[in-house]
């Protein structure tokens, strides 16, 4: 039996992303500019005929969003559907709805960095009636504890063990999994692909809305490290715009 | 125990309805008015508070993004989604892509309205190879046999037990349950809900866009006959509208 393969797709540019500011699980909406990438990411689909036969999305609409669009894009809005909390962004903190710019200034850079980057530091936590939290969001009513703030080895705990239990079998079996998410969901889900260290993973950046294909072995190992990317020349250039994100 | 709701909404304006084609399976887009018809029935959701926690749909994309955009207006596109064929449109056999109007004048009104509303007597088989044939069509592919015509009957007899093991328990144990779908499916399953007769059935129209809300005592049977539709109004005239389709 061929397993099938795994689709990593991060949704296209945010209202926030446009306007630089820290969003995490506050749920913002796709740009047009980012609607066209969700769009450009189904039709690489199509294309290459990598075609998904169940779409796992966060919470988040910007998620969903995206894999609507792609999905439409690709002739597939009629596969099976999952939606779990367990694929959201990492959430900020206090850094909810910050400018990052004005927080580089303000922090310094060092702290900026390690805000965005290190592994097991969270932000300070977001209070529970401030504006930009999720404490009393309705599509969190279920968790016993709602995240107030996460690091990305928090995202890697609560996100690992649900790919592989959730995801990575339907891969075995042969299906097409396609996973549409966020730039550090899908960080720490590469992390426990790819097996990148602690310290390393501060270096990967995922492009927006440019599909990135695992293939695994019958044991759920990589056999194509890194994965591919449909569009290898577009990746390039929008991992490096990811990387300079803070600049005004 | 209270008992949830179900929420009954038919898709916006697709191409073919703008052009006056039968439609069925296949699977046609919104048209711009349709999308805007979709937003509008979630933003009246929103307006009157009655928010969906689960939602069905057919496997066609009109129904799909029906649902996705009226769920994006009422802030729910998180809750959990399924797609099943059951909820499709009536497959209309080998009227299939054919004008409406020119059907009638082609057959006369007799056989045109026996087409359209006989409860029992489906239209003539569309050919696996015909151009707008699903016989091949993958999303159908798990499927025994694939219909190539169906009549009323036929598709209270795929739904209606799917709605009464599927959808049912969830509105039973208090959920509020949105049924994204097609005039002839939702018009199968009113037709059980309201308990309408065979002959009766053909009379029934149910307009676009538009929420039909009903409420279920605990045994599953309605509280408001013929359900609430969430604007009045603009319901009997879109039912006027259904109506009278088949004119130039």
């Amino acid at each position: 039996m061929t397993t099938g393969k795994l689709i990593l797709l991060r949704h296209g540019q945010s209202k926030w992303n446009e306007s630089n500011q820290f969003t995490g699980w506050v749920d913002v909406a796709l740009t047009e500019k980012g609607e066209g990438e969700a769009r450009r990411g189904g039709e690489l689909l199509k294309e290459q005929n990598i075609l998904p036969d169940v779409v796992y999305t966060s919470l988040l609409r910007r998620a969903i969003c995206t894999a609507h669009l792609a999905l439409d894009a690709a002739d597939r809005l009629w596969i099976p559907v999952i939606r779990d909390w367990r694929l959201n962004e990492r959430h900020y903190g206090a850094l909810q709805g910050l400018n990052k710019a004005e927080t580089k200034e303000k922090y310094g850079e060092d702290q900026f960095m390690a805000w965005r980057r290190s592994y097991d530091t969270p932000p300070p936590p977001l209070a529970a009636d401030a504006e930009y939290s999720q404490a009393h969001d309705v599509r969190y009513s279920n968790l016993e504890t709602v995240p107030d703030t996460e690091c990305l080895l928090d995202v890697v705990k609560r996100f690992v063990p649900y790919f592989e239990e959730e995801i990575l079998p339907r891969v075995l079996k042969g299906e097409t999994v396609l996973v549409a998410a966020h730039g550090n969901s899908l960080r720490a889900l590469v992390k426990h692909l790819d097996g990148i260290s602690d310290e390393d993973i501060a270096g990967l950046n995922i492009p927006t809305g440019i599909p990135l294909v695992y293939e695994l072995d019958d044991k759920g190992q990589v056999t194509n490290p890194g994965g591919t990317y449909l569009d290898p020349e577009a990746a390039a250039a929008g991992a490096a715009a990811v990387a300079a994100q803070g600049g005004k």
